[in-house]
């Protein structure tokens, strides 16, 4: 069992995340190893201290990241030495270790970072390739604690270089670990366990956890044994079950982003598509940016905030606006259309909406939706309604409005469905 | 002294960030309580109800979230009732309060969700006005824990509608504490620690914090004392001295964000804005519409991501993308003039450049980006250079167009510090 201990005043004061703990969390479990409990507590020497005492009584291995800088408020080093009975003493190794290291930056080293090379009696140096603060690892009371910076560059490159191995070779591979993740969309957390309630087989080598990331649900199957083909039966078996009852909301069983799946459908059918944003904003047209080599499918985007925008760029008809409203069937079509038409594209897909907070009646509330995709074979609208602020509407939306893309990629038409359950 | 528990297997897996913690400790920190300790443990009973009995021995408070949910992995109610020797019984008030909660999603309560209304004997509801789940508190030995949800959004609204309330009216106020908080743009930490060594006057009451948050650095000052004078006084000398030296980079003196800001000047000018996006592929006006009312102002935009598009929207010149490249100070000032000549607003803001990882060169690396402004008084044009990752330039980039339209409005012109320092 691994503990985790980050040190920072600015942790328990809320300024900063907690991202080291996360990182380290993560890069364990993937190795299949188990972490049992994540502590932060401030810099006092008195809370450290008790801290690195405070163990768990199955602990075999304590991570710790921070307070080892050179200001007067790094004191971890001082702390462990007190905790573990002993003192600390100059490591020659972490000096020249951390002289090199200035030496590359092309920087003299100050006379204050030597303090850093202050480390208890018996530890041992553990290389920092990214930067200059020395960690160190140090056996106590059949404990391996394991002291790290509290830069969040140098914990990643130091777990990556160091500690994963570290813990493997002192504790032996912990068994075969398989894990899948499933993506889903359309459907809360609630939603999904009512369709799985009593459909999941009995096992004691699989476990289930659902994340809720919103828009999005993801479902993590873990399985973890000796035998690999027994966790791999199980894992399968689970996963088919959850695929039989959620299919339709699963995009994605390999993490892969929506956008990265709409932008690989379109390469795959060397389509093109242009979009016109209302109520979305230009988040649509972000998302499919942030892809590298988006610029094959992508030719352009138009953010048609205004109704004179919505005319002069695609055309659409001002008495259609008028008749109809901006955020009708009738506009969302005609804005595809002419987002393909102008554009030249294979798809347009276009957006129009009611954010809010106002601008929402009773025939359309806030949060009211239609979602239009264009094609050589005619344009397809399909209204939703969803509901929350501004910023979460846009969220959900601009969601929506990729999967309905990705599912007419896929299918040929937008399904129903995706206009249901959320 | 209070301590937060977030329990859930996503956590110390590391499949989550705890931004759970991490907001509870900021708000009650802003009230100027002290957060002694922050632990994450799993779902599994035992962990959670040693987790409960393990306090500190200063702990008045422990503030706990997650594992309140309908399923069988959320265990938190049934592991208090085993720590504090008692058992789970139906809560009435919840059970109600959790039947208007789906009654206005226009939802029946589901089966499952009764398990919800179970809570340990004694237990105080407290109200989520979010969400459907429920909180609760309880004493025991002396310690007040209060139970919350894992749902972020539920999180925050209960520990503004009820926590923070709750903390004060048993212990009473912590004393007069005064947070200033200066967000900057334009220098990292290192070069803002740099310009401000030996500069900041001593205080016994006042301490301040640096927080980076891609791509700005808030520096917070917070002075806490019983003599208000005092404090207030003391918090504006160093308020000022930071000023002194920073004062340009300083945006936001009042945690409003860029898009708010410049919302609010063009608005103050009646001015109105066109955009016209190509490396940032819409996150400028995404950010921008993400303003509620911001329609008054932003008129449309062009997302111009092909070079046929940046021709056929904006008249941008064949011959000079030919010539100079898409990526020129040429092509950004055409951007800039097409898309306020067209739109026929009072501005236009176009950025071109290179978002990598691919397409850059010797003489314009990745990272590369111009951008204009026009007004009625010509356009100008910055070149900036920016390293990183395709998400972090879009980024960087999307905040330095914000930030050059914000000095613009302010000063008349695009000061050339916004083109170094970073």
């Amino acid at each position: 069992m691994i503990e985790i201990l980050t040190i920072g005043d600015e942790l328990i004061s809320g300024k900063t995340l907690d991202e080291n703990a996360h990182y380290i969390a993560a890069a364990l479990h993937a190795q299949g190893f188990i972490i049992s409990r994540i502590t932060s507590v401030g810099d006092g020497i008195e809370n450290i201290c008790r801290a690195l005492r405070d163990r768990l009584p199955d602990t075999r291995f304590m991570v710790i990241t921070g307070g080892l800088g050179p200001t007067d408020d790094d004191r971890t080093a001082q702390a462990a030495a007190k905790a573990f009975g002993t003192s600390c003493v100059l490591h020659p190794d972490a000096l020249s270790a951390m002289e090199r290291a200035y030496a590359a930056l092309g920087r003299t080293m100050p006379e204050a970072a030597r303090k850093q090379a202050l480390l208890p009696q018996g530890s041992i140096l553990i290389p920092n390739p990214v930067g200059t603060a020395c960690g160190f690892c140090i056996t106590h009371d059949g404990v391996e604690f394991i002291f790290l910076p509290g830069v969040p560059e140098e914990v990643r490159a130091m777990t990556e270089g160091f500690v994963i191995n570290h813990v493997r070779t002192i504790s032996g591979s912990p068994g075969y670990v398989l894990t899948k993740q499933l993506t889903l969309f359309g459907l809360w957390e609630s939603g999904i366990k009512e369709r799985l309630t009593g459909r999941l087989p009995d096992s004691t080598i699989v476990t289930v956890g659902y994340y809720p990331q919103f828009p999005d649900v993801t479902i993590s199957i873990t399985g973890r044994g000796l035998d690999v083909d027994l966790v791999r039966h199980e894992v399968e078996q689970y996963e088919a079950v959850i695929m039989q009852y959620l299919g339709p909301y699963v995009y994605a069983t390999t993490g892969e982003r929506l956008e990265e799946i709409v932008g690989r459908l379109l390469l795959e059918r060397t389509a093109t598509l242009a979009v016109a944003e209302s109520c979305t904003g230009g988040l649509i047209t972000h998302r499919l940016t942030n892809v590298p080599g988006s610029s094959a499918y992508l030719e352009r985007a138009y953010i048609v905030y205004s109704n004179r925008a919505k005319h002069e760029l695609l055309a659409v008809p001002e008495d259609l606006i008028e008749r109809y409203g901006a955020v009708s069937e009738q506009v969302a079509r005609s804005m595809a259309i002419g987002a393909r038409g102008y554009a030249r594209t294979t798809y347009g897909l276009a957006v129009t909406g009611i954010a809010g907070p106002s601008g929402g009646n009773a025939e359309k509330p806030v949060g009211t939706v239609f979602v239009g995709i264009a094609s050589d074979k005619g344009c397809e609208v399909v209204r939703y309604r969803f509901s929350g602020s501004r910023e979460k509407i846009k969220i959900i939306t601009a969601h929506t409005a990729l999967n309905a893309l990705r599912l007419l990629l896929l299918t040929g038409t937008i399904p129903q469905h995706t206009a249901t359950g959320i």
